[in-house]
């Protein structure tokens, strides 16, 4: 945990940006693998981690805004528990270090949300997204499950996110932490990826590294020959010279703080020719995106104007064509580059992401594209402030489904050069991804340089194997 | 998955035993982490995987036992779903693999169980444990989530007790695959350990061991110098000289099935002279139940015996005393041994537990003891059958919590040596677990052998570092 002050002094931001009513936050509960006491390693939810900063499940708080008190429910361990489980801290103690000075049993919420239904006084809740804490909500407030999600309290997800979008010195402190040790991570994976290996031995070595760390990966390690399928958790493929590997991964703090970093390597030595021109396409457009991250400026621009620098590249090598500003703003460069250019991160890698994107990433005024295939995909939008923490991460992903569907309908067929693009059909992906925080003039990048040019990314290979 | 004449002929075993109605199954689906698109490795439902062997999340399945007919019910992928995880084997394919014919989209099986209720007939399910299963079941059935539970078809669970508590030879080939790879691991964590190693570093390493067999961890890693911690999941510990390591982990393979091994080793070279008394009690509880096991013997009775042996040992280093059969009646030795002698395994590590431990382990006749100490905590308790799969994993705990909660209260004191005890405080935990097979006439051990004895474990460590 952070030091007891950190606590004190977010709940009681929070506090001052709501009027009245209480909030109620859910941790989370262990979920089950294939029976209720297998259960996944488990992790906290990050709005609760944030304000009461208590790594373990079943609990819940709440915040009466008129009484201005704040009350944490959960169980001490029982001897049984303590048996099975062992002495840890006591949930005083705990309680004590998040500055928390009252704790009733679990058992007593259902009461105390009663009692304040019965005064019409109004329970503040965010979305939830564990089955386990939509059971309780509809539970407590008779409202059925596929409604209760619409029945949260906007008032409180903007202030969570307005609070939690900008970073404190030391939580910029975990982010660069998290960014370095995963970059550690890659430099190790870049080293000892070798031909005839399995993708699922090196996504092994990230998950072990992740763990030895003191942490945990922040999210599924993507590490794959096909890179072009953008959230690939198949690990079954054998790595062979001429392919690229991808590898997007990540550590998470003991804190919770992610990282999330994304490097493409060749399997042998050197990159091909046509590799090479490929990947600094996406490199052009990573420089051109992080050269543009500033206090004021719209995240969507900055990601329009790295799509360009994309479809500028693949017009140069002959996969797109005609006016390249038309292209974008029509969508064709999506055949190539499908998602977003970057998205928040902090405690979550798609930071807050079941709070809604829309408040996330957007605003009244920026309401996100639902509907043009890339756009709809782009999580951040809205103008950068001081004290965001972001990720860059253009692509070029060759996909044979989607050339395949498009051709069939002639779908941009001014923009995009689809006998040429046969040629690129078994090309796969490529996508280079850094972290970087908002500063009053810029930004700067968190953890430390990672391998980023051919040329660098050559120098490690020569000596892998 | 198995070939389909497998899945055939265990849904037509099915079938047979069950008269009329519709059996329900319903399949896992993905479980978020800390928000709904950042997701756990998927596990599938073993009762799911054991009648259709299709292993991705989002389906569900009906067997019409009146009109003799079996529905898939899923999804195929979209164009969206290809572009973010790829083109796997279409769901008409997998379905083929389980000589499945009959597949209807997922958002028609509302209707189908409507019109089922509609017509009277009962719709037979098994107890969900994952809650997203809980509020299908509650919306279409109009049943509170907290008694979907009891509302499970008893005729059902028996029946799925019955046929997968009886391993058939390709299920005994997983199990063995599953029980050499932990053994592998195994071996690899007692060459690797060294004194200042921090017991996450051991974990992530056994972690990336199963991930890259091409399976993965069959349960969560307990890897641990406080042994005497039954369930423990913190690897925070650094090893030092003269501790103990104690290594509770094990593999499942791609198919499912699950291996589970402990093994208990020195962080030096050498276990001490006390340690090896020890550890010589244990290994002797655990080859007195191993020659037990035969068809026709109450594995209660198995337990009872290991925990006279354990007693009997105990007596004779002076940490019991008095009559050693009136001891372990009373439940005297569960200060040293609070938990089961071994539990059912299979495509679960404890083999189908949400069905209910007084179906999977006991009878009409032999009710599972709930309230003693000890005796509750023994999953199986009935007379063993050829084809079960089962472990032996006795052990002594010395549990600082337990000896003051129980001195406190002076209980077991014609039983237990506490002054000599107070000298164990912080003697840890020993156990040492296989996993067999019920033959035609006795046992036989899965996987291979692994370093059993303190000499064969003592030359292992002395190569170690």
């Amino acid at each position: 945990m952070f030091e007891k002050k950190v606590y004190l002094q977010r709940r009681a931001a929070l506090q001052s940006k709501l009027n009245s009513g209480i909030l109620l936050f859910l941790g989370n509960e262990d979920s089950p693998m294939n029976f209720k006491d297998n259960i996944y390693h488990f992790r906290q939810d990050s709005t609760f981690l944030y304000y009461f900063g208590i790594n373990e499940p079943s609990l819940a708080a709440v915040i009466d805004l008129d009484e201005d008190e704040t009350i944490l429910f959960g169980n001490e361990m029982s001897i049984d528990d303590i048996v099975w489980m062992g002495r840890q801290k006591t949930l005083a103690e705990k309680s004590a270090d998040s500055g928390l000075s009252k704790i009733l049993p679990l058992d007593q919420l259902d009461n105390y949300l009663k009692k304040y239904q019965d005064k019409n006084r109004s329970v503040h809740f965010l979305p939830p997204y564990r089955p386990e804490n939509i059971i309780k909500l509809t539970n407590w407030f008779n409202i059925p499950t596929d409604q209760i999600k619409e029945r949260a309290s906007l008032s409180f997800i903007k202030a969570v996110v307005a609070e939690r979008s900008i970073k404190s010195p030391e939580e910029i402190a975990e982010l660069d932490r998290a960014a370095a040790i995963s970059a550690d991570i890659h430099l190790m994976v870049m080293q000892q990826a070798k031909p005839g290996m399995y993708e699922r031995e090196l996504a092994a070595k990230i998950q072990s590294e992740a763990l030895a760390s003191g942490g945990n990966l922040a999210y599924p390690v993507i590490l794959t020959v096909q890179g072009e399928i953008l959230h690939n958790h198949y690990y079954g493929n054998q790595l062979k010279e001429g392919q690229l590997v991808l590898n997007d991964s990540g550590v998470e703090t003991a804190l919770g703080y992610a990282g999330d970093l994304t490097r493409t390597f060749p399997v042998g030595k050197t990159f091909s020719a046509e590799q090479k021109d490929v990947y600094d396409i996406v490199l052009n457009a990573y420089h051109h995106a992080k050269d543009l991250l500033a206090p004021g400026v719209r995240y969507l621009d900055v990601h329009l104007a790295s799509c360009k620098i994309l479809a500028q590249g693949l017009k140069d090598i002959g996969l797109m064509k005609g006016n390249i500003d038309d292209a974008v703003e029509a969508g064709a460069h999506s055949m190539f580059f499908q998602c977003g250019t970057g998205h928040m991160m902090g405690l979550d890698v798609h930071d807050m992401e079941d709070l809604g994107e829309q408040y996330v990433g957007y605003t009244d005024d920026l309401v996100k594209n639902t509907t043009q295939f890339g756009l709809k995909s782009l999580r951040l939008g809205k103008a950068l402030e001081e004290g965001y923490v972001l990720t860059v991460e253009p692509g070029i992903y060759i996909i044979p489904e989607l050339i395949d569907r498009w051709k069939a309908s002639n779908q941009f067929a001014e923009y995009i050069n689809y006998d040429k693009l046969e040629t690129f059909r078994n090309f796969s992906g490529i996508r280079v991804e850094d972290d970087f925080l908002i500063t009053d003039s810029g930004s700067r990048m968190l953890g430390k340089h990672l391998a980023l040019t051919t040329d660098e990314i050559e120098a490690i290979r020569s000596e892998a194997y």
